[in-house]
């Protein structure tokens, strides 16, 4: 328990150094208690809460402005999943008793540069002690005209299943720094790993897909527990279930290799975490247009399967047209 | 670093049983990644997070349902400062490794009662593991009608400083705890003791004050800190500064009797955290008609003080008339 301490003037000082300098129109450059914000005439808003820990969601040895990046990406691309416009975004920070400025004036450098670099301001948060490790919880908050947000859970049966970019590189990313030795790195060249290491540290929310989901999408989510799990919860309770081709799954140059020298690491391409990638369903008779739309747009997406009537977990096929079983649906974090 | 896991369901089905109950309209249940919210036309959402720390904000062997209305009111009492009516709130919950059942679900519970009491539906949120110590972050949402948030720092010179309630009990009922063997805690009664306690487990978030404060006040916040350091928050880099009657300052039995035996209670009174009051400013021409709507509101206000021009710190005077001076400013929970 905390007792009296004279330490409040050093919070004060640490928000007006670092963070104060991120404040958003409507947060009173963070002198008040709470900020405004209203949505644009004919907008609703949209409201996630994405939090990440150290030594849970990330190495406590990641640099402290890529830690920013990933906290503000993994609530960034659920704005995006949802078809949502960044409109700014709170902050939790809980800081361990040997925190250092050095690592909250590095933290908040990645955090600036993210924040500006999608439009994203702060808008309030509060700093803590963890008790514990490093806790960082971002309150995110988009926009979108008004009813146009994409649900999750709203696909057809015959909608084509899409997903943005290549699954898995951040899943084998993650394995690539709590094995090392495993046989199938091996096999990777120094730039093969250096991309798998990239995606696990640095998300890329998929911004730019949203206003096409909000055109051309039944339901959509971003893939954060892995396609497999994440596919599964999409359809979880709607009487409908899936059937995906795994050779269809896009994967990065690495990646194949990598699940070419073990069929291990390419189910943890499939059910591992951290893509952020964006899965969605469109109906059939768009499926062209929006395959053109977002490859104008500089992502692509490719469709990977199908939504068919009927209970039961999505089936993944593999090359030899049979049913794929996987030792664990989904990643967890928790 | 959480390698592979299973328990993803575990989560999915925690957030069903416990969490889903309190969702509102706009989360979907909580079955989707984000939630829609639309402020009444014509006005403004305000933003605020806090976040509690067990073995920081509160005792861990606290009762899981009074922590609950603590993570709660300290977010709701930044809404009533802002004049703001409660719209709903993201709730991040990380938890020890030693986490309990048990433990949610009394959270849960105690949760669910204080969101309806406050008509202050659950939007959404994150369910982590902490790494270490139980830590709850809201982000709470209210609105208020386009451009009537009441600010912090828009006092002026000749306004009158009132505060709601009465000052000091939960600091007092904090030391009850901290050292319970102390000479002036042996000189009150069971109920007075009671009284403390209750203050220092369970904010009472000033809502009803929030129209009034719209009216009437020209700043405002929740006393947080501790009133000598909250009043200086409010005033600092205004140009303004503030004299104060400590006579005038409202005083609970328990705490004036508290305060009678012993001077440092008092100074704990006036600089301790948690008391979650309303401080405002009001011009003198406005300040009988707040008093009048505020009593029929059921809130007790008392004038405590005035703005004057000048810097410095706030001048806290005695009984003598001569300015009092404090070992420490504020309570801080940093």
């Amino acid at each position: 328990m905390s007792g009296p301490e004279s330490a409040r003037a050093s919070e004060e000082a640490l928000i007006a150094r670092y963070f104060a300098p991120l404040a958003g129109e409507g947060a009173e450059a963070l002198r008040d208690d709470a900020a405004r914000l209203t949505p644009a005439p004919g907008h609703d808003l949209v409201l996630t809460a994405d939090a990440v820990v150290a030594g849970i969601h990330y190495f406590p040895e990641d640099p402290a402005g890529s830690v920013a990046v990933k906290a503000l990406g993994v609530n960034l691309s659920d704005l995006a999943a949802k078809g949502a416009r960044p409109r700014g975004f709170l902050l939790t920070l809980a800081l361990p008793p040997d925190w250092t400025e050095g690592w909250l004036a590095a933290f908040a450098a990645g955090l600036g540069q993210a924040a500006v670099r999608h439009a994203f301001p702060l808008l309030g948060g509060d700093t803590v002690r963890s008790g514990g490790a490093t806790l960082i919880s971002v309150t995110a908050i988009g926009e979108v005209p008004a009813g146009a947000m994409v649900r999750r859970t709203s696909a057809s049966a015959g909608d084509r299943i899409c997903v943005s970019g290549t699954i898995g590189d951040a899943a084998l990313g993650l394995r690539l720094r709590l094995d090392p030795g495993a046989a199938w790195i091996r096999r990777l060249d120094a730039g093969a790993r250096a991309h798998l290491a990239d995606r696990y540290l640095h998300p890329r929310p998929r911004l730019a897909l949203a206003p096409l989901l909000r055109r051309f999408a039944s339901a959509a989510m971003d893939v954060s527990d892995g396609l497999v799990g994440d596919l599964g919860k999409m359809l979880a309770g709607t009487g409908l279930t899936a059937r995906v081709a795994c050779a269809a799954v896009p994967l990065s140059p690495a990646a194949a290799r990598a699940a070419a020298a073990d069929p291990a690491a390419f189910e943890a391409a499939l059910t591992g975490g951290d893509d952020y990638e964006i899965l969605c369903t469109v109906p059939p008779a768009a499926l062209d247009a929006f395959a053109e739309a977002a490859a104008e747009a500089g992502v692509p997406v490719r469709p990977i399967g199908t939504v068919v009537a009927g209970a039961g977990a999505p089936v993944f096929l593999g090359a030899d047209g049979r049913p794929l079983g996987f030792a664990r649906g989904a990643f967890s974090h928790f």
